[in-house]
């Protein structure tokens, strides 16, 4: 079940051809749609002539056949698919952020969040500069192109911007006639790139998205790194990369991530499947059956089933079509609302000792639902095994998580929250056991579980970014 | 992988109370919306006044939140979703279909097919009615309500159209104070019924569509039976059981039924899984790894995995954003399109003998590109078994299989389909394990497996309906 | 101001060659939309194969470049626009209708009323027939097709079916290779046929859309005239004109119609003009200015201000944007909102003795109103005159005065309307001069001022057919 | 006809009450839409708090009673229509423009033009600006907002905003807690103030638009004025006004604003009357008929028969209807097309020899057509006269008229227009009798006519700003 939110995901194409590019990015961020849902936008080039489209809505709904064909041609573009956060809302807030300057247009979209947003923000408010959004992205489009008035190159204004930002950014951007990606120095969010057949060059948040395209996966952009393609071909600027460590987000390899893409070089799918294997050690019990919450457990629980021996089933099952909620007409509907999106199987679970396997708690509120259905369908034993540590400090990168008040981790014991949810026992995953889960001995970020961020913060600045009242409707 | 289509699913609700009723229809065909994406409707009553909505596309596209409010208030609704055959395509033949009559307006709904449509409306026709779209329930209602004038109830009227419609049909139909439910003497389509804790009473295609309004499962409508549901209760008239042999499409349990159904109370996901099982035993090969095309191939891949032990594994994840498709815009993209929906998750599959599990092939072209996919991500056999026998003859009982000659195994040996699809082996399950997948003894119709059809059939007919040449655009 | 609301309006092309024939049928319809705001339709004919649509809205919304490609090309069209009475609206009742028969299929439009609805629909019903709608045109479609069947040719099915049918009527009938006109007995609702350069034949209400399409007027189809256009050119069926005397419509002239329309050979502008000629005449007072009422009393105006010497002027601007109302938002507003539509010019009403012209008064409510706004831009006298007489009996031809309840002048005397309505004086032109407003010395339909019917009416069933409880929302 | 577009209207309102003031706004820009129809918007406060929404379309079309409820309340708002010029289309330059600043959040809608735009954005870029669109509001917003960091006031900042800003612009502006409006010093475009009943203030281009919200028309904001409305009331900054000389866009009078608005005091509708009057000495004519062109040579035409005692008759009808324009589907009727908005009425024309009024000719292609219509009519002589002087100079201040290649007078002598579109005799309003419309001795900008601008122009700098190449589609 989906609990946490991530905010973006990012796409760019070069290629030297001019085509109906829109479609490329079409494809790419329907890829990494469920990287965010609330709005959505694509930016095409040609040569130096950047035609956009963003909007509210799912990218099925913003780009019909129509706004695609309005856009045009291009040999450039890039995309955006959006989350937004609490003050962060609706159209106003779509990117790609798209800026015009004597010194060259630019397009920009990012996955991130910056920590010292406020702290720019009002420095830049103070030497005259208006803001449209309340977005990280017209922050950064507005520093590379202050240092882009002397720079010699798209790619030096943004070294130079990289100075200027803090925090956690995945960055695609586009001038006239190249496209440019870049990571902070941490590496916090995921940004890869690969090649077609054709010798087009792609960059996206995730490697599913180049498959959607055809394009081969070469490898991630490395933290600080900046690369740049064009027609000469790819190079980088490593200043940034000098005492990079990384500590890319370890969330995205447990929940935020399709399963299908390769983030350094290691499977979504396998380091899940592994963290079920891990996880069938934490609180080890009899069971007749291992059953995944769909969709983000399922691999965990094929993981745990693997290790424990014990047999693995379909226990629930997620209604595909993906609607809007009304409210339930009748009082006695609403207390099993939640069937409408997820049904359990009763001859599998009737009678059985389960072992319930999702990828972490938040509020507690969705699992107490699950339990709850399951026990109805008959269940005999429920054991919950979680595919994460407890939640228990805010991120400041780019979720949502933005304060303790509504983790239930941060409140009870873990007797605690499973007596709240219903179930027999409860265990997560260790620490230990879940920085393991790559098995490639890179570092994360596990800020959210231990409290260790990998950058300075200042919460104060965090907080008082929601507070930007202004919301295009 | 979808290839085959049902064309209905229906609902009904009876309740003593008057409420926003639409809206218990509206979670019911959400429920069901697997069986028809085309078109769909719902028709409310209040106390004798219809209000009703059918449109083109799905139930969350076609009900926003203003349509189901313009439906008011009523206590008997009735909803349908649609997949259109050729020729019966688009808002007119969306359903269910309302008439006005002196005797008593009249709602209805139906899954199926009759066999005797053309010379029914022939006779009719040349009697002096006209018709306004191409579908069975049209001519359904008419019959009922010509029977409606010499008979003294609408269940009656009913009983005696039976005599006169034949094939398969499942029905909901409405009057001013009753619900009525109906179902062919064979049984073919399924159609069950449920009541809530506050006493309404559910009809459903799919007891997943009880479950999604909070209603428990009762039992099916036993074929040839009629069931009335109206202030005073539940009855039944039986007239019609007295011959009937059950024969419930068998492809309900292999495809078409969502898993969380059971269906003459067997589980549908029971079924699948014991139909993986079976089919480990029909040509037995060594593998590394079990892999489920989704989503119809998980439950059976999970049985076979039971069955023979071999690993079950995810090597092919589905895009759960459903979108329209856009022509690629480059032809190297157009070869790996099939990856915007089912991209391979290569860390499961790169250098091992898969054994890889789907429901059934019709045309082979889908299964063809799953393989490609699946090769070029390294894997190194591909075993291919399918949890059904090959497709044979064509369906007359309302699923889009109107011909032999888009059926790969009417045209090819099991071992040519194999190289032409580009897997290492193929067997298929075979019609003696198919019909024991449910355990419970039970007859099915299993004539597009072995052309013994449980109806008399005029292909005549069948053929010559699809060349009413009307569409409403 | 609007005040009455006429039912339809009807067009018809039939051309020998197959073009985007819809296209001319959305410009005729275009130029009726003022005949007609809640639905339209259009059927095209590709030799024999009907493609269709029809939608609650007006052309322009209804009807988008992509509706209008769906409908591909074809040789013969027609189309509707509908104002639907009381119990008629919404999608259900859209026409044109178009019905599926072995004898041929066949589509329909129709303006006007039958008045013997009720029993002819009890009478089909008790024969086994069922309706979908609570309109006209389906009844007609009903009886012209059961006289199909014994007869040879679609005309003679028509001509069959108007002994059947009485009350006024104007039809376009579309079958697989004619286009077909008919006109009731008394050819009260207007039709008349044009042809182009091309030598296409046009049918429609009324003659600015023939205008619409380039074809120029022939003549008005006669009273109970049947023509038939096809590849022999035209021809007519006369069996109905034998004892017709002509009974148009008064009202179409007075306020129904375009301006720019001619009706029997009459210009409906000049008509106009004469009515305001005879006006000046009927309570003669001096004044400084003559002001129409916007759009309907501004030629009557101009003839009053002819004939009187009286300067005419623009006292009342309209809003040409055409928009949807919203409650206004404050009290203070409300009292005002007329002024979104309609405002007055001080320049030309202050301190002067206005003359205000208008063409008729249903309920007063909107005089009242007008009075007012002008009162407070300064108007020191206002003597309003009316173009036609007081209505004083319903229509039962098909336009929405269905009771005298409604009718002011049933009510008060003159001057007790002339309080009411806040003016100085208030005169009507006299029957006997509405009925000289064409000067060729026709008979009229002027019903609703004499209570003079041209037929017979049987009130009882007309009232009753407004109680047909079903409506598609 | 509509020949020259006006780029905008502009509207606020400031109560001192909080209601559903988007609603006022909804009216007001409802009136104004004749002053742009290609997007719009709409800004509400809720105390410091701005909820907006701007898109591409009219007033009607983007705001549906969901969006406007979006709005929410509040006790001030602004509201904006347009006509984009080229470069300056879609969604992107719609207005109010929002901008976010720390010293207060800031709202803004334009009427008029820069003549200093390009000098402007270019010293602003380099100190660092980036621009999200390529309209003049947005520059006005950033200076404003510059001068707001030193200033202690939002009028302080708009007043030292006016050293740097020239040519002609009339601003509504709208911050936390005021309503400010201003206009340039030669006061080229309108901006008025009345009051309603209840005391809030309301600001609009035109006073139509007070009219729709049930304000009185108090006064035209003075040219150079700042006029302040928050809750201590209403005061003036006149420190702009030393040295203007007003120089109101003649063109309002002649055919920009609606008849029923009074500008400088004076009559609109008065204004064209007198128009028509003077023309009526041009070059006298024996004629049998007056014809004024629909919607803008009414009232000329009118005037004109006043003066020459020749009858004034309605000879063209035009379609109340908007619609989209399809391409006719046959070359027969495109020559015809232009019916489809006006059409002749016969009878008014046949036989007639007439002067024809229209307001102004651009490019002669319309006048052309109806020409022709009318002969086709039967109009035995056509004299055309013109309520304005010839357009020979390009104009800067904001009206599509953006060179002299598109201005048929231009180009030809009176006489080879004349011939051009097919007329009789040709004759415009002398400039002499231009300037004397009003009656009111105020001067005006008539530099289309005359070439004489009232402020300093660099046509280079215009002409470049239509090349910001960047589109939202």
């Amino acid at each position: 079940m989906q609990k946490l939110r991530e905010e973006c995901g990012v796409f760019g194409v070069f290629s030297k051809n001019t085509y109906e590019i829109a479609r490329s990015v079409y494809y790419g961020l329907f890829a990494l749609q469920h990287r965010g849902q609330e709005s959505c936008g694509i930016v095409v080039n040609d040569r130096g002539v950047y035609s956009y489209y963003r909007d509210a809505g799912v990218v099925n709904d913003v780009f019909s056949a129509e706004v695609l064909n309005n856009l045009g041609v291009g040999n450039i573009a890039i995309g955006h698919v959006r989350y937004g956060k609490q003050g962060e809302k609706g159209r106003i807030n779509a990117q790609p952020i798209v800026v015009n300057h004597i010194k060259g247009n630019l397009a920009l979209a990012n996955n991130g969040s910056l920590t010292n947003y406020l702290e720019l923000r009002e420095k830049l408010e103070m030497q005259g500069l208006v803001f449209h959004s309340s977005g990280d992205a017209e922050i950064i489009a507005n520093i590379i192109t202050r240092e882009r008035i002397h720079t010699k190159s798209i790619e030096e204004a943004i070294n130079c911007a990289m100075n200027i930002i803090k925090g956690a950014y995945s960055l695609v951007v586009m001038s006239a006639t190249k496209l440019v990606a870049a990571r902070d120095a941490n590496g916090i969010r995921p940004l890869c790139y690969g090649k077609t057949e054709d010798g087009d060059y792609v960059v996206a948040s995730e490697s599913c998205a180049l498959d959607s395209v055809g394009a081969r996966y070469i490898r991630d952009i490395a933290p600080g790194e900046i690369i740049i393609f064009d027609v000469n071909g790819v190079r980088s600027i490593l200043d940034h990369c000098n005492n990079c460590s990384s500590s890319l987000c370890l969330f995205e390899y447990i929940y935020f991530a399709r399963p299908d893409s390769v983030m350094d070089g290691v499977s979504v799918h396998e380091a899940r499947i592994r963290a079920g294997e891990f996880l069938s050690t934490e609180l080890p019990v009899d069971a007749d059956i291992i059953v995944g919450v769909p969709d983000s457990g399922i691999d965990a629980a094929i993981g745990y089933s693997r290790s424990s021996k014990i047999p693995y089933g379909v226990g629930l099952i997620k209604n595909k079509y993906i609607g809007r909620a009304f409210l339930a007409p009748k009082q006695s509907m609403r207390e099993t609302q939640v069937k409408i999106k997820l049904n359990p199987v009763s001859s599998t679970v009737k009678d059985k000792k389960i072992i319930l396997i999702d990828d972490s708690i938040v509020r507690g509120t969705t699992s107490k639902k699950i339990v709850k259905l399951l026990r109805e369908a008959g269940a005999k034993e429920i054991h919950m095994r979680l595919a994460s540590p407890p939640f228990l400090h805010p991120c400041y990168y780019g979720t949502d998580i933005a304060s303790r008040d509504c983790l239930i981790a941060c409140k009870y014991s873990i007797d605690e929250i499973a007596k709240i949810i219903g179930v027999d026992t409860l265990a997560y995953l260790s620490v230990e056991n879940a920085i393991r889960i790559t098995g490639n001995g890179n570092n994360f970020c596990s800020a959210c579980f231990t409290g260790q961020y990998p950058t300075a913060i200042c919460e104060q600045n965090r907080k008082k970014k929601y507070d930007y009242k202004i919301g295009e409707k």
